[in-house]
């Protein structure tokens, strides 16, 4: 498990002499606080029983066999016909028996170890957006160089904890083995875990075993300590098509993680009602958590939310809604409720990086935090309702989780820090600046931002008078000029190279 | 006390057609979840006892000898030479026992009616700015116009629940009279409750004087619902001025509230540790509670915090940290331990009406909800640190507040809304637009924001690309055609003009 502290990280303190950009070192983020029981016992066992009755009288429809077969072996009723299977709780609670409460991950660095489960919060970059945007070149469509920038960005922040799946769809490379492509920049440009599609079992599994050749170990080895993860979207209402299932198969039998996550927009793939769209989210993501354990038991697996809310008038999704943060609280409160580690996003609606991104980034990120989310997926870069992977986001993004990291962290409580005879050294309607209490704190009592400006109004007009988005612009090119790519062994860097060229010779034009 | 629901407000529904700018109705907003125990018990005991000892051991200085003849009643060591004041805890717990843990406030219209402690939470104008901006003309010095400006927009918005101490100061207006020239505007452009300034006690009375006029009451009736609220700031450290001492009293007498706030910047007017700052927060604040109990057993008032912390490379004041937000939700903690209804703040550091803006509001407004501030002081228009009133942050503003008081209001989770047979009649993989459980709801299910944009990429190009900022500009604009002014009776104006008129000729050059 990851400890709490600095490790493998960097902090830029020559940027306070104008050199690299100061950051928050590596860590793994905790909550310190209890959790947030924001709806009652009683209002989560009406949850429950709702999800409990989806389950056991409507059933969900699973497009794969082999998934009807371990149903029907573990006591489900299952019709052939409509390949609908309802389970009753029983099911459920066997399933919840063998869940790890919390799991690490790690790619090839030790040191960026990460836990999943607990108290343990990670942030993740967004994930599938088919287009980029930046202010200097504008918005395009997704293509491999954008990509590769992205995951430059990911390795060179520590607010970012894993790579999402395809931060941007390299749109100009072969749709069967683009794959590979990514997967390929995120082990040599990085040194993070990454989420490996699960779109049927062939990409799983080159993610398996990519993961594997990075990490100089054999397959089997990947299951002691799990490097990539997916996540298995429900098509809600109530629907596991079989690419997916197949996806999810491949990853439990290798005991890697799966988040289960139906994808529950409130008016549109559920009713309109927040307890209905919980009820109806609990339902679906239960029933794939009970899946991974029938396939393997033991399978790290993630509750996933993914509820927020469509606009009535128009039917366009919403994001960072006040209902879309009241869900991400409650369905904390499910994951806890069961043990299951807890994976949601943070998102918005915006089509620009402007103030509506920025509030409704916070709206979302202030839920998946209360909702003590182990992974807040979409953390980082998510714009456009994910339709954009913008680098001014990004740049916004890695900002508020850092604010969210040093809000997290413990407060000391001691003597010291209490500091009694500081008060009492310093005459009324007096001041602090010079005393030694504060001088020994000066360098790490508060939080050094990224983005924000804290001059004075006639010194930041002589500056230029940069807003924000501006100052956002310069760092993501400074943070590209500055990245270092880690170092990888030639021989395993040959190995994933030559694996990439066997497997792209091998799905040529015959797989989808 | 005030009711939760629909009073005294109007919902544009208009909007919807093109027409008048769709918002919230009047409401009473209140936590509908348990208090957040951000720190544990044993923690706030912690810094309950450093700052009883900072109030025993160190005191603090009051320059009045009122003030001092009072504590000295009151048991309290007063050393005459130095006005320091020393208190023990027996002497704070008899003022704690008379404090009412709630109160109403109420200025002519009795449907706006607000409560202050337990579980309500008001939004307050933002107070003080020398400057104003817009994105229109510009940043200039704070002036009549802009002052009634303001306070139209604060009626208009029912978001904003009370009018803070000179939203901007009308600088070309003599300063000793310039607080009749806006506690009037206050009184004939709204029908809002308001901050009246306690600089001396004369500012006091004529806020008292001029509520009760508006309302038609004898002063003395005043003291059942009180009509004006004041802040008396704590020169920190541990030093209360004259002229706040004696607008205490005056407040006092009258039973109308006070908010005692420590101005308490981390590393300037604190030490740099947050527990420290807290302690000591805590001592100037129940210092300022027992004065008023002092002059009047029950005499309503509320523990204000405003403890954020300086840019210790610059000693810049800095908002909306993550120092701040810890600080705005332990101040809450504290509150509650004492049974002291709380105001808080809701501030930025920013220069200009960015993403910064908006990500240090953000942190600031949700440290202070999940402190349960019963009052969020600056919520709505504070920019540059407090040093302009903006038009555009003011719009910003209403839409967070709007985005909390929808995640504040109350889940239902009757049958109806967990809604089993509403997901059971759609099928896997269908949708729920048409349904009669969806249409039912289709109007209120979700709510319809102010400012944000949810129209795809195209649409939103096609309408020419406007960010949320330009959107703002328009907004504020709309609403300050669309605003009517609050009818009064013409007898009641007429005596406010001759109170004034004949304070103005009373005041003349003599009074500071």
């Amino acid at each position: 498990m990851a400890r709490e502290g600095r490790k493998g990280g960097r902090r830029g303190v020559a940027s306070r002499k104008g050199g690299a950009i100061d950051q928050l070192p590596w860590s793994q983020s905790r909550l310190a606080f209890p959790s947030f029981e924001f709806v009652s016992e009683e209002q989560l066992q009406k949850i429950h029983d709702t999800s409990i009755r989806v389950l056991s009288e409507a059933g969900i429809r699973v497009m794969s066999p082999r998934a009807a077969d371990l149903f029907a072996a573990a006591g489900a009723i299952v019709d052939r016909d409509t390949m609908t299977i309802r389970i009753d709780e029983s099911i459920v609670n066997k399933a919840l028996e063998t869940v790890p409460s919390e799991f690490s991950m790690v790619a090839r660095n030790p040191q960026k170890q990460i836990s999943m489960g607990g108290t343990a919060i990670n942030f993740g970059l967004v994930a599938g957006p088919p287009n980029t945007h930046d202010c200097i070149n504008g918005r395009r469509a997704g293509n491999h160089r954008d990509y590769c920038n992205f995951i430059r960005l990911a390795h060179h922040f520590n607010a970012v904890n894993i790579i999402g799946n395809q931060v941007v769809a390299p749109m100009e490379l072969p749709s069967n083995t683009r794959h590979l492509d990514t997967y390929l920049a995120n082990l040599t440009l990085s040194d993070l875990t990454f989420h490996c599609t699960a779109i049927g079992r062939g990409r799983a599994m080159d993610g398996i075993n990519m993961m594997a050749i990075s990490r100089g170990i054999p397959v089997a080895q990947m299951a002691e300590t799990p490097g990539v993860l997916t996540v298995i979207s429900v098509n809600s209402p109530r629907l596991l098509d079989d690419a997916m299932t197949d996806g999810l198969i491949a990853m439990a039998e290798h005991s890697q993680p799966v988040s289960i996550t139906p994808f529950t927009l409130m008016g549109a793939m559920t009713p309109v009602s927040l307890p209905a769209a919980m009820a109806q989210q609990n339902a679906e993501a239960l029933f794939g958590v009970v899946l991974t354990q029938l396939v393997n038991p033991g399978t790290p697996v993630l509750y996933g939310a993914f509820t927020s809310n469509v606009d009535l008038r128009s039917g366009a999704p919403a994001f960072g809604t006040p209902e879309n943060t009241k869900a991400n609280i409650i369905a904390g409160q499910l994951a806890r409720r069961y043990g299951v580690p807890y994976r949601t996003s943070n998102a918005n609606a915006s089509n620009c990086v402007d103030l509506q991104a920025a509030y409704e980034t916070m709206m979302s990120t202030w839920g998946a935090t209360l909702g003590g989310a182990n992974l807040i997926y979409h953390a980082a870069g998510w714009l456009e309702g994910g339709l954009t992977a913008s680098y001014e986001k990004f740049i916004l993004d890695v900002e508020i989780i850092q604010n969210i990291k040093e809000f997290l962290k413990p407060i000391d409580f001691s003597e010291d820090e209490l500091g009694l005879d500081a008060i009492k050294a310093v005459p009324t309607g007096g001041h602090f600046f010079g005393e030694s209490h504060t001088m020994e704190r000066y360098e790490t009592a508060f939080y050094r931002p990224l983005l924000s400006d804290w001059t004075n109004y006639e010194n930041w007009q002589a500056a230029g008078a940069k807003d924000a988005l501006t100052r956002a612009t310069a760092l993501w090119q400074q943070a590209l000029e500055e990245y270092q790519q880690p170092e990888l062994d030639p021989a395993i860097a040959e190995e994933l190279e030559a694996y990439v060229a066997h497997r792209r010779e091998e799905i040529g034009s015959n797989e989808p």
